[in-house]
């Protein structure tokens, strides 16, 4: 006995439970449904599947290397230091060839400094002095070039200073003096890896002529996949001119974004590039520019130690890579499948709350859709068949509903099974 | 007739189908149902939408240019080179002004070393000797300053090298020489994008007043758009000490964020600044400092070659740019709504457990949840209208059920169809 | 009596609603339907929950800071220098300790090289010259040395420049001078902190004996916890051979990878190195190398400017961290198992369009699931208790199935209900 309950058991576990419907013969709430349906299917398909390629897995942690190289020469002619030829060795900064690069274009060249005392300058305002009382000795001069000795110079009416003399001069410049670096070129290698997919590729063309990129200077028309990419291009594609640029300085992006679909080809995995400067404001005009100093240290023959003051501008260059590949893969195409259908029980709410509430034969459907199984003794009344069921209420429904008159009426499942 | 079918099965495409629900009398799983439903509700409202912004499309690849600029003056006086000026193109390394930086604290200055032969210093154990053997000719000294000669020296007892002498003398500083380094400020100019929303925005304050970032200085309540920041400052506020770092070197992590709720106004989107040391084992002990060596090569009038070298100490600027903005959009908002519906799911199937399995009244819920559909001749036979349904073990169910009587009863739908 | 409605319906409200179920015994769906769930139910424990960890908060935004330090010194015997000591001062740029650096391996050295006139090098193509007219005065020798000053020289064919002269000799190197690099070690420092978790921890074992840090050489199998490097093993983990690299240089990715399960324990959480060439193309053929010069600058007694320029070839170490932390949260678990339940709906869908519509008896099954609720009159005959309930296509459905026969049916509730 036991084993035969436990087959039906077993049996009965392999029966297919489906839900119940009714069929609410309601074309207004069925339109609006099938309305839900359809936007819910264009969304899968369209949104997720098309656009956003939800059948996909995605690697977004691109990992990336970038390399950098500069070339050109140009030759400057200033007062201080005469004719001067500058090579990537001088101009670029640093000069290994990083992702983030500075390029000079305009310098103030204070040479042959030595530490000693000598006049603040006038620009700056916490170097001036009336009497030696305002130069306190061993103060720091606030954004000043020295620290105060004690003395204030009548000459120049600033606090004399003990620091690298003569000072730099204060003065904004007027001209680019490397107005010629808009003809330097960059090369940009940028490997990359998906570590995910074990897929990696470089931005430079994979060619057989290697003469190619001896020559080739970066088109996004002409020539998408050259890596070369001249100074004065950049920053006309990040829509300012080289020239003003040159002048005060400034920062350009040139973000580079490996969108890869790995179900398709090798070759389709290409690098896009864009151009932005990143030192303008909000409302478009530009912050003051970009510079640093830096000096050169040299001995004289007594072993005194004298530099070069640089004040450099110059064009800063950020390289940024981002990137994400997507493969096909069967996980992520279920997840997707499955949360877009259970967008479909927000859709069923929706319409149950129309159908239930807000039509004009909702109490209808609700009976219809709603049957009470409430656990209640049934008063059946011996052969006569009097039978009165229970509505939801605890009055007799069925008579209730049926005009007052006692009808023969089978007894419902429940009634039936108490 | 066909196109009636035809028309038939379209008006049947626009009905509605409605599950239909038992209800169930039972109010303790009716209350544990709503408790669920208003879990879920409060979760979906609370946590997705209110802390989380689940309606919001969310941008989290954010892209940041970083540029530092530092201020400040400091004169020091050291037995090797006397008086010192440093301004920040010595102090800066390096000094193009880039995210992560150094600077220098504390320094031991090696003038005047040059190519030739002396003794290894006593601190190196692996150029310990007591006799020539000792020094194998050409090998390295394991972290030492030179290679050996093969002789070893009897007067220090360790190999004679060749290397750069003198070797630097190898103690550890007591005094951090640049400790005035304390009242340097750092200039932090961020500028980010975030490319999905095409959203641009800088740390520094957008003000008409030139003077105020010239003056300003970094404060969380009094100055918080004021990207100026004194080293000083920037230790404390990370939990260290300037002094201390200063002496041995440390690690200051700065962290900008920017989380930006872009459905609020553009001045709503600001960065907040967080400071950490970041070379803190776990047990808050720090780790041996941060210092590094570098040269300066000069040439005598004979051509020569010789150096200075600087081992220097110093605190390490990152600067890390993290963020995430969010906007209004009409699919993460559908999508949460949905997923969150998805949970009630869990809700019902627990409930149902309940109801079903674990009530006193199972038995008859389990029967009036489930309606048998097995597909089944009818014993029906003719006029007399005795009719025995077939329950879901296979024996007639009505007659069982009810109590021996033969009753009429009105066919199921599924004896009708059969 | 509004009292009691109401109070009435407040009970209602806590009635529980559970949907109604048809059972069809059709073992062939049933089955499907089981498999479908086991499928699920292991996709939920298996992938979601053993393998991706769905039941913990996750937190990728890894804060990383690098610092690194090289020992090792090497001598070098060149005709131009003559012996001379490379330490890491020297063969590390930048010095300061950056996450990605370069180590010199190999070098052409262009000593004392004066601003002048001398010739331009025969391997510049754009330096050639027949006559005079071939290089234009003041015009830049593309991917040359210097300015042309209008002269073609015999002497070698090429056009006379201005520039830094003598040029440097133009020779592929044929052996690497520093190769003794590859005894040189990396020592590598690595903190990391998970933002969200508030957790932070070091590469660097922590141990009580300072020793061991001195000592020790990283080994995957031995000292897993030793941060430091050998530069042969790098290159050769990477899969290539440390002389081969040493001569043109390339570059070399080293992944620092945390991924932590904080629910475990603080020293579960351990890195894990991995090593690659970034500069191979895809068939694997290397890049052309990485080098880059630059120039040390001198000033003789009559303040005359020179230099020493290097073109520096070696190996770039890039040193990548990322990482992933997770750790116990009640809200992910919920959301994983809701959406790991919400494909059951996909499998719900799936089954009942097999039983609805590919089964021999598919009729019946739709006719068992779907109640129609079709809001009509109903006709009545009085007494006579002559029924004509309307089938879904409004002919008279009950005495159309019953063969014809005029039987006495109860009516069903919706007709009762009308």
């Amino acid at each position: 006995m036991a084993q035969t309950s436990w087959k039906n058991f077993f049996l009965s576990v392999f029966d297919y439970k489906t839900e119940k419907y009714v069929i609410a013969k309601n074309k207004k709430v069925g339109v609006l449904f099938r309305v839900f349906q359809l936007a819910v299917l264009l969304y899968i398909i369209g949104w997720v599947f098309l656009k956003k390629k939800g059948y996909q897995e995605r690697d977004d942690s691109i990992q990336s290397a970038v390399i950098t190289k500069l070339k050109g020469v140009a030759l400057t002619n200033t007062t201080d230091s005469g004719l001067h030829l500058w090579g990537a060795e001088d101009y670029v900064i640093p000069p290994q060839g990083e992702r983030i690069f500075f390029i000079i274009t305009n310098f103030i060249e204070t040479p042959n400094q030595r530490l000693g005392h000598c006049a603040e300058s006038i620009k700056v305002p916490d170097g001036h002095c009336r009497e030696n009382d305002d130069c306190t000795e061993g103060e720091a001069v606030i954004s000043g070039n020295g620290i105060k000795s004690g003395r204030c110079l009548n000459s120049t009416g600033t606090c004399e200073i003990y620091g690298w003399c003569p000072i730099e001069k204060q003065h904004k410049p007027q001209e680019a003096i490397l107005r010629k670096a808009e003809n330097f070129t960059v090369y940009i290698k940028n490997f990359m890896r998906f570590p995910k997919f074990q897929f990696s590729k470089s931005n430079v063309l994979e060619t057989n002529n290697d003469m190619y990129l001896k020559k080739c200077l970066y088109n996004e028309t002409h020539h998408p996949y050259c890596p070369i990419f001249r100074l004065g291009d950049l920053t006309s594609w990040a829509g300012h001119s080289f020239q003003d640029m040159a002048l005060m300085g400034g920062s350009i992006g040139v973000l580079i974004q490996w969108n890869c679909d790995l179900d398709k080809d090798y070759s389709k995995c290409n690098p896009r590039y864009s151009f932005t400067r990143l030192d303008v404001k909000s409302d478009n005009s530009v912050a003051s520019g970009y510079n640093f100093r830096y000096a050169r240290y040299y001995k004289d023959a007594t072993g005194q130690t004298y530099r070069t003051l640089f004040k450099v501008y110059g064009i800063r260059i950020d390289i940024m890579v981002t990137g994400e590949a997507g493969k096909f893969n069967i996980i992520p195409t279920i997840v997707n499948i499955g949360s877009g259908l259970a967008l479909m029980g927000a859709g069923v709410f929706l319409c149950d709350m129309v159908l239930l509430y807000m039509m004009k034969k909702s109490t209808f459907y609700r009976e219809s859709k709603f049957e009470s199984a409430k656990y209640e003794s049934i008063r059946w009344k011996g052969k006569r068949r009097e039978l009165k069921a229970v509505s939801e209420d605890g009055t007799p429904r069925r008579q209730d509903t049926w005009q007052g008159k006692f009808i023969e009426l089978a007894p419902t499942k429940s009634e039936v099974n108490s």
